[in-house]
């Protein structure tokens, strides 16, 4: 087996140039899920992974959707043998504001250690780095399990139709461990293991004023300005102390042990990494909480994006007539989306005025999640990680969320490991998307290691 | 006289289809001053109107700015009869958003009664009627005062070049009054003269968070997000029983006299005029005084415009990297826009955390002013309006502001008196502006009679 296994890290790394070629490949489509415009490039991205899948000798097929495509692929090793169900997802952020951008987002550039491109770390980077290491064990008769991969097209837009796809096809994805490869690493040397995600929800506002922008002067005292009671009802939604201020929004949420405190407390972060991640001038959150715990263990409202009236040149004294904004809530253990939903939903009742109409494109949600340490598939990662960095791993909390983990736990009561070898200062969701190189390479070894150790 | 003041009107009635030809010539003239795309068609717009004074034989020329040029013509009548300066601008509002235009705003066409487009009523239709006036009684030799017309191109982005040109041509602007109709009607059958005007202020705020846009799960619980600070910001600008809460903000508010109310009241406004203008469900303001009195002798404050992050299609987690907002006050008598300047940064000054950085593009204002009802050319104006429309004029207080009505007052020591023929549903600063062209005929002939009455 160790022979084998050599085999096939050695493969790994003689194939990088090609494997490098196939993520370049994949980065070109611009599969943005969220623009209607992109419909035809999601089709694409899944024929490209399903011919990839078939090459290396899965049975690989696309699955239509309502929206967009679903790429499912099988190895049959034995039927006595564990099944991983590798999940993925092919579709990316849009990449607005392009101006923003070095270079074009779908024209993948290396540039020192980092491969630049739209999705290129979130996630298909990752979804390459899953294919290579099937295929170098496949290459050299290594492959011990049998292995699913399900790569979707929606995750950036809220994955619709994969809870309807998991209902209906609960068979063809049954495995014992899910293996989630969207998470990350907290630094090149820093070998990561999540155990928790937080959950998301997200709703947009639309509130309507006068029947079109008015003069500000005819109208200025009488009229109630869209865009006002937009910033009342938005900046309403936190306390002065950072803290959310929807009534009810903490009353479930999950508290950290002392255990988990101090797990939290010995991770390499401090509030300078933060700092130089983001470059703004001093921290902000709720209090009581140290930075790590407010993004891994509590709960967060954020405004996505707000616009009103007049942002041309100059001034244009008017009333607007409408204004929208748009709000995503991160939720964490314990918190029930639907109830979350409920407390938006009376605030906006109980604090917009009658002096305006509004509608609102009603809050979508999911769980927030947590892995268990002591599952074979965790400490199968965990000993893969030990040995491609020599160290231990830390098990960090997320900030962000993974909907599907609570999915694929509810509907097909399967849990997921969850790891993946993109950085913090990868930009994803932002202008500048890379992937640091020599990390996923040490990555495609560790899933490479994870494979055969799934086999203990 | 008389016969001379009838074959001038004879002349304006029979001429009517080429005046109209000529407004709709200026209004093809898509002279937006605030957008730097649009200089070219600042000096077309300002050449038309040179050539169009020469034409009825009047001393015409166009002077340069350090921004758009200024139209000034001139009649000599007699060094022994009163000088009229009558003011004009023929720079527009920005035509967005263009896709609620039901006709292109630079291509007038006449609908029922109105000429639609852009400047229509606001006011290239009334330097035209003011333009037409002077054309029918030079005409039939009927024009016994001089007459001088200062029309600017920079009135809709706050007239920056017209002080320092008030200041360096006092003795040619010289005059004994001023006319200025770029205020309106309350109605087609009611003739109205503007005795106040409220003046303005405006500022345009950056709030600027991390260097780019987050990922919301990454960041969110330690990042300040700037859109949040705006929306603080602008909330906290009013206090919730819509009063503006900057400090010592109505210290100096001129207080409206018994008897100012109680003619304000006697104007024919209801609450449902503003509801059926508007469409909003319910009107909104200052408690303690009426709509009229609120719009026209209270000062306020309106967001025309902000902008923060993502405004696409579906969602982006993200916190934005910075955010924008414009806002406007309108000021009435008393009320020093310098010292309003200084509440608006102290405002800010003490407002903003430093989690974040901002930049402003500082204010800057015009005063309100009030105009004398006993002044000979007011007594002029109301018994033009009254032989025209066979009863007495109304007086009011209007919201918008007229900035250069201070400026001349300050720096030329003169006097305004207001008027003009537009109609508050003419839609000005919004979609589809429009002239009431049965009322805008009126407001010629009213002119004609009004320089006639001078010399009483």
């Amino acid at each position: 087996m160790t022979n084998n296994l050599n085999a096939a890290l050695q493969y790994a790394h003689d194939n990088h140039e090609t494997t490098l070629r196939e993520l370049k490949e994949l980065v070109v489509i611009p599969s943005v899920s969220t623009v209607p415009e992109h419909a035809a490039d999601m089709y694409t991205a899944a024929e490209w992974l399903e011919n990839k899948l078939t090459s290396i000798g899965l049975q690989a097929q696309v699955f239509k959707t309502k929206k967009h495509p679903i790429v499912f692929a099988e190895y049959k090793f034995s039927p006595d043998a564990p099944t991983v169900l590798i999940y993925g997802h092919y579709d990316v952020q849009p990449s607005d504001p392009l101006d923003l951008w070095e270079t074009d987002p779908f024209t993948p550039e290396i540039r020192g250690e980092y491969l630049y491109g739209r999705g290129t770390s979130d996630m298909k980077g990752q979804v390459i780095a899953s294919i290579k290491a099937i295929e170098a064990l496949l290459e050299h008769n290594s492959l011990k399990v049998n292995v699913k991969f399900m790569i979707e097209g929606e995750e950036e837009s809220g994955s619709p139709s994969l809870k309807p796809f998991l209902e209906s096809h609960k068979d063809l994805l049954a495995a014992d461990i899910a293996l989630n490869p969207d998470t990350g690493m907290m630094a090149p040397d820093i070998p990561t293991i999540t155990l928790g995600l937080r959950g998301v929800a997200h709703f947009e506002l639309i509130i309507h004023g006068p029947k079109r922008d008015l003069h500000s002067g005819m109208f200025g005292g009488v009229v109630h300005n869209p865009a006002q009671v937009m910033c009342d009802v938005l900046s309403g939604m936190h306390n002065p102390d950072g803290s959310v201020a929807l009534p009810g929004f903490y009353d479930k949420v999950r508290t950290l042990t002392k255990e988990e405190k101090e797990e939290l407390a010995r991770l390499p972060i401090t509030d300078d990494t933060y700092l130089q991640q983001t470059g703004i001038p001093k921290l902000w959150g709720e209090p009581g909480f140290t930075p790590v715990e407010r993004i891994g263990a509590r709960p967060t409202l954020e405004i996505n994006g707000m616009y009103s009236g007049y942002l041309g040149e100059g001034s244009k004294t008017i009333i607007p007539s409408y204004a929208v904004g748009k709000v995503s809530l991160r939720l964490v253990p314990n918190q029930d989306p639907a109830e979350v939903k409920q407390q938006i939903m009376d605030y906006l009742e109980s604090k917009i005025p009658d002096t305006v109409t509004w509608e609102i494109k009603p809050p979508r949600g999911a769980r927030a999640s947590i892995v268990d340490r002591d599952l074979p598939a965790t400490i199968a990662l965990r000993d893969a990680l030990k040995t491609v960095w020599e160290k231990d791993p830390v098990y960090k909390l997320e900030g962000g969320s993974v909907p599907v983990v609570g999915a694929m736990e509810e509907i097909l009561g399967m849990k997921s490991v969850l790891t993946g070898f993109g950085l913090p200062g990868d930009n994803i969701h932002s202008p500048n998307e890379r992937l640091h190189l020599p990390t996923w390479k040490n990555g495609i070894d560790t899933l490479i290691h994870f494979f055969v150790n799934m086999t203990y």
